[in-house]
């Protein structure tokens, strides 16, 4: 697991949190570079304008060497891990949400506490998601729409 | 021009205005359902969150049958116009916008009256585009992640 965010096992992950946010209502993107340089790999935003990150962890390795994971809580209402079932998910920080996922589905196993971010920041970062979908949609309709 | 929206040349008009937004540092998303139903051919939205529409009109005849163009001010802080060059473009209201557009880009030949939203317009405006954007990308690139 020497590169959780591309290997395939975090890209499975990846997609069924993806489908299920979606189900629970969530627009979802993935890689979303933050304010600051770090990178989530899932943000979901809610029809209120509520913000969840879902960090995938694709091996217990991958969660050990992510020493700064509270940065997050900078740019969100929810935090979240998402693991596969077979992940030791007692190592998992109780204050977390915990997600067990796989390549076609995820379940939401515990609720995170909840940490509302100022509106200021909301604001910041629903401007953010907005801009990174809008552009790599246009990417993807119309290939040579430039950088 | 029975249907100017759906017109091959009406998408080729709003294929140019979308180049050409993003140029000016403005992402963009097509056909965005607003609240209140009417639906705007093109929404930019700039890196600090300004709100610009741009309504395509393919002819005469599609400019004449909308009588209610001004009901996007409450949805943007500018409103623009986007025809072909051969378009008689004096009938185009003088507080709105010009763009004069082709199927490879599009130049703002005059700005509008900027009216400003309000912050609750404003945020319900990129929520909606928030999660319209990365609905669709989504679907673009996971087809059967539900509806």
């Amino acid at each position: 697991c020497p590169d959780g965010r591309q290997s395939p096992a975090a890209a499975a992950l990846q997609r069924g949190v993806c489908r299920t946010l979606r189900t629970l209502g969530h627009s979802v993107i993935t890689e979303l570079t933050l304010a600051g340089g770090r990178r989530a790999d899932v943000v979901g935003l809610s029809p209120s304008g509520d913000i969840w990150i879902v960090e995938i962890k694709s091996c217990l390795a991958d969660f050990q060497a992510d020493a700064k994971w509270a940065d997050y809580y900078d740019h969100c209402d929810r935090l979240y891990f998402a693991v596969a079932p077979d992940f030791p998910h007692e190592v998992i920080p109780e204050e977390t949400g915990l997600i067990l996922a796989d390549r076609f589905g995820a379940e939401v196993m515990r609720e995170p506490d909840e940490f509302r971010l100022t509106a200021a920041r909301r604001k910041a970062m629903t401007l953010c998601f907005a801009r990174t979908a809008a552009l790599r949609l246009q990417r993807a309709l119309d290939p040579f729409c430039g950088e």
